[in-house]
């Protein structure tokens, strides 16, 4: 049964009618998703796979929609109108809540209240351009936007006057605003990325037209710096552009920013023909509060590091920041002089709300606060990971994530339910904030029961090529 | 005296006290713009003053901020940090309302009540990646969005199984995304746009590595297609992706659509040999509702139409909507594929709101209530350049336009106040649906008062070179 059946407006009398909350019901009214592959996170390390992959061309359905109508002439005098749309949007509400309740696949902490800044959403706020250069519109959120940018400066060590930067609208933003920055200050340079890099990455090569080189990743799916280092010596006359990835979607592997640099320096590569761009939309934010990690720090020779804001920090829309050396801005800016814009962001007219919800958020929690939601986030990984492997389940947890790899649910309709991330033979859960204790239990113990209906032959997956002998319990590994 | 002055932690005590809302100390503690320029609104028919503008390299000026404190450990208990939080935010909320009031240069309709929408600011929506394509992650808005995506593919005329769409960040995402379609459709294509085209046009062009020849404009901002001919014949053997202006930054000008695609026709390019982008960030949603408007209709041989949100419609953050052909985005998918990207969009997360607010909107206003508000909008606009002209101000309102152009204020204090966009000799105002007469008779009372006091030698300045002889009314034109 399709969605819009309900919801049209003719049908609008069923909106009326009690919404049951179960998931049985909420799963029995929307379809199956047709395709159900990774939406945030698509590298691969198996290249072949990659093209083998299932992109679907020419979709455009409309199953689920809910329309717009034009206002009936007398709708002022019945209401009709006004009651139809409180109707969609009472549901929609219900289906958020239950949605939001059983999210444990995307890394997006859902669990924040910015109900002091709902007086805001009657003014059209927008950070035109350069966040500091002063803007003619006046209904703008600057004075956050450079709260916040300063935080994390601060947190990455790079002075004030010696940084630019600007709140973006999302991961990919800071992806695609990093690797231009690379290109300007290399024209002819080649973008080097590991196979699991966000596919933004891949975005950008071919936005820009840039010779891209993609590199092996290692199991964990850390970028394998003994396949960089051949490329970058096949490939010596050309200056080097590297996507760094603190966190990777799938496995939330954090490269070795320390390997990084040495490999490029044992490749002859000097400070003045390579930049760096740490992509940290996933756990770029965490990294300074786990022990043992590399340290991201202006004072390493790289040139820009981007975050999300929608992911750790959690904020109703998709948000991010971007931070880099001044001296890149201005070889941007330089460049596009004769465009006649002073804008070196992309976007140009840019959410001003997004700025508002970071700084309450860093103001509130403050480097203390996310220090301990770090430590609470690794140590509820580390619980479900554990919880897993208990139960027989093959499963593997990088040093430092909190992205839980598994073996992907044979049931797609508990990978919906869940709103797993699957690729290939696995699956994967994020240890955000919002997730408790009780909801990993919650989870394991539905999974737990679920699966002793799966494989009743008791032939359980082997998923060693995905996480490593020592991580699979197969009847072969374990 | 700089603004953080008044906001940082030690200085808080300052925020308790009583705001005065009127003009003059929102002028006195707000420095002023140390380089006036337009901000959304760059392009000029001038190439050589594009050179000469000031590009302000280098800046990173902390003068406003609103700092990120890290909490005390006795701050719950104090309520110190909180105190200082909710006075910022109390103080902010009176500047967004100053500002907001006096906002008539920006074509922005501030005039919007989002109320019913509040309960949704708890929830995570990310429509991430493909509208048409299910997504894993289940708090979306995807509903919304195709709703409203086929209510604007009804406003240009293509069916619903032959067009694809999405809802962007701004009007600036859908003239990067439309003409990187036009550079997937041909790979060595020229892209043509008039000077007076969105500065985003040109930072595309750069972005893609693509070649770009300007295209004079009429005195009136449209595309002076007897140049564009030249140009054409000029370089005949490559295909050409043109953006067409749905209203220029600038003057409002509209340029003409059927010109441009005889002008095409006529210099030798066939329909397979060319893509046409129309960029109606600022007028194109008001096009269809005015006469003698030219017609934009997928119809007619064009690849994409975007538009704003934050505009005509009106909405807390920026957005827009961009509309293709089905064909288009298939090429770009198969383009992609290697990508392992089922990602047709530039941002893959998308702000989920930004949806369900044009959808809540062009419910309740529907096509009649837009056309009504157009035909408001443009009697406003006479309005306001009669007033002008009767006090002896030089004004231009180009025929299918709301946006108004006259002489540049010489007060600068009184461009920001008003947040005029100022280009070289002339000033825009635009009469948004928010804009009652009321406000335009405060605005020009205010105008001819000041302007009385800056030409006591009676030399009124001369601009017929922006606007025309007929448009003048200095010593030597009137």
């Amino acid at each position: 049964m399709e969605f819009a059946a309900y919801v049209n407006g003719e049908k609008a009398g069923i909106l009326a009618e009690e919404f049951d909350l179960s998931a049985a019901n909420v799963m029995a009214v929307e379809p199956l998703p047709p395709v159900v592959t990774a939406d945030d996170a698509v590298g691969s390390k198996d290249g072949k796979k990659q093209n083998g992959r299932k992109i679907v061309l020419g979709r455009n359905v409309h199953t689920e929609c809910f329309e717009v109508t034009e206002p009936d002439a007398n709708d002022d005098f019945t209401g009709d109108k006004e009651a139809y749309m409180g109707s969609v949007l009472a549901r929609y509400r219900q289906i958020l809540m239950e949605r939001t309740m059983h999210q444990i696949g995307y890394p997006y902490n859902l669990d924040f209240d910015y109900g002091a800044l709902a007086q805001f959403q009657h003014f059209s706020i927008n950070n035109l351009g350069d966040p500091f250069i002063e803007s003619g519109y006046g209904v703008h959120s600057r004075q956050f936007e450079i709260g916040v940018l300063d935080w994390f400066a601060r947190l990455w060590e790079i002075e004030k006057n010696e940084y630019w930067g600007y709140v973006t609208n999302c991961g990919t933003e800071g992806n695609l605003h990093g690797i231009l920055l690379g290109r300007e200050a290399f024209p002819d340079g080649i973008l080097y990325a590991s196979r699991e890099s966000h596919y933004s990455v891949y975005k950008a090569a071919r936005m820009y037209r840039m010779e891209c080189v993609k590199i092996d990743c290692l199991i964990s799916g850390e970028i394998d710096c003994a396949d960089f280092k051949v490329k970058l010596l096949a490939n010596k006359d050309k200056p080097a552009i590297i996507n760094v990835n603190l966190g990777t979607t799938v496995k939330g592997a954090v490269d070795d920013l320390d390997l990084v640099i040495r490999t490029l320096e044992e490749s002859g590569f000097t400070h003045d023909r390579f930049y760096i761009h740490c992509d940290g939309a996933s756990f770029g934010l965490c990294l300074p509060f786990v022990k043992r990690a590399p340290k991201i720090t202006f004072k390493k020779p790289i040139g820009s590091v981007s975050v999300s804001g929608h992911k750790f920090v959690g904020s109703p829309m998709p948000c991010g920041v971007q931070i880099t050396r001044m001296k890149h801005i201005n070889a941007l800016s330089r460049n596009v002089e004769y465009l006649a814009s002073k804008d070196a962001t992309i976007m140009g007219s840019r959410n001003g709300h997004a700025s508002i919800f970071l700084w309450y958020t860093l103001n509130r929690k403050g480097y203390k606060g996310f220090q301990k939601e770090v430590q609470k986030c690794l140590r509820n990984a580390h619980y479900l990971k554990d919880g897993l492997r208990d139960a027989g389940i093959s499963a593997m947890l990088n040093e430092l994530s909190c992205t839980v790899v598994f073996e992907r649910p044979r049931d797609e309709e508990f990978v919906r339910r869940w709103q797993l991330i699957c690729e290939g033979n696995i699956a994967h859960a994020v240890a955000m904030p919002n997730i408790t204790v009780e909801k990993l239990d919650d989870f394991l113990n539905e999974l737990i029961e679920k699966r002793s209906t799966w494989y009743l032959d008791g032939q359980f997956p082997c998923i060693a090529a995905d996480v490593g002998n020592e991580n699979c319990v197969c009847a072969l590994h374990k």
